[in-house]
């Protein structure tokens, strides 16, 4: 393996930094760890013995690499990464999907996947162009739930329906006809709720597709911001579906 | 007026970064803008135009302000920023409540002051440690929603408990003994929605205060993010509330 670098959307790893989002990458996903990354600060603790027995299972290599950890973490600090490849994985076609249009900020990527994961929306669509989700601020801010989710990255939208043409289409709409409380009386699936991009939300043309729903606010502000809404869309589908077994 | 600074929270004025925050700002407070600021790059625009007329009605200053305004937005583009006085706004005693107990991330603070004018919560109890609420990073994750919202700071929740001593407490728990769907069936109003750290959560002691809330989520994520949460729950109680009206 050639030296480490710092992150680059074009290399076939990427970083976990953080102890716990290590732990995630090293329980779920041990096959794709390369090696793992120790800060020479870190201290004794139960996470770092977890970390050492994992990596003794898995004859995965531990090593010191305070410079890159410093890189790849920018002002905060970070005691441990895992170096982790990025695979394909493809979407289950019978469960449900979260099917996010161009998402621009990582932030709001990183809190996303940790909400899906949280309410069992465990298979994303990402519509390109998009921020990268491999990014390690992604990683960080997900907590490691990138590695219990499988995540399909679609050139448009129609090439996503094209492989998933049963879904039921829940677009995610300001304009949107049936209200989130209405649209989860009912929950048809398998289904896809489909969430726009942060400033411009989905096209006009998704009016016409399955069952457009809004997430009703007061008209003070302009719109919610996007890992909320789609919180709240996946904690009522997930719920409504719950109540309904 | 001494010449401007880059932010700092010592000072007694904070600034609104972008077009729309700064408009949101003459809106809401103009009587507490000071200035407005202009980047020598900012084209003609609807915004612009807005902005322009609201300084002459209020006899606000306009200044070209290049350096300041890129010391303030970092490497975002910020082409306005209103300067604003940082103004007491005490909380309104007999309207609910959302409490911040010890909130450390601006960017969850920014999200959260939007969710909560989007779902009537226009009076925020914010105790400290806390990050600082009037930091430009926040005014701007938050689109400016600081404008129509009363901030109130307190040292302790037991201060804050004891000029509002008649709020039902809904502290929001991992632990809550309550359902989020269980708790807003019967909402009881005035209320407070009481949300603890990011990485700690809120203490114990909570568990013998009010009624304890917990959102469902599935074991595979350690919590929800603040933001997230916090959303979560005022949607729901504003939205039981709307029903029950």
């Amino acid at each position: 393996m050639p030296p480490l670098q710092g992150y680059k959307r074009e290399l076939d790893y990427t970083y976990s930094p953080g102890i716990f989002p290590t732990l995630e990458a090293l329980h779920k996903r041990p096959h794709a760890v390369r090696r793992v990354l120790l800060s020479s600060e870190i201290h004794q603790s139960e996470g770092l013995v977890q970390i050492k027995a994992l990596c003794d299972k898995h004859h995965i290599r531990i090593e010191q690499a305070d410079k890159i950890l410093s890189r790849i973490s920018g002002k905060d600090n970070c005691f441990a990464a895992a170096v982790v490849v990025k695979e394909s994985t493809p979407l289950q076609l019978d469960s449900s999907h979260l099917v996010l249009c161009q998402p621009s900020d990582k932030g709001n990527l990183g809190t996303i996947l940790r909400s899906a994961l949280g309410f069992g929306y465990t298979n994303i669509a990402i519509i390109s162009p998009a921020a990268d989700v491999y990014d390690p601020h992604v990683i960080r801010a997900c907590m490691g739930a990138i590695f219990s989710i499988n995540i399909q990255e679609f050139d448009d939208f129609n090439l996503y329906r094209k492989e998933n043409p049963r879904h039921h289409l829940y677009p995610f709409m300001l304009t949107g006809s049936v209200s989130l409380d209405e649209a989860t009386k009912h929950v048809l699936s398998p289904h896809a709720l489909v969430m726009g991009n942060e400033g411009a939300g989905l096209p006009e043309e998704f009016q016409q597709k399955g069952t457009p729903v809004c997430i009703p606010h007061s008209d003070a502000i302009d719109s919610l911001n996007l890992a909320v809404a789609a919180s709240l869309g996946m904690y009522a589908f997930s719920h409504a579906e719950q109540k309904n077994l």
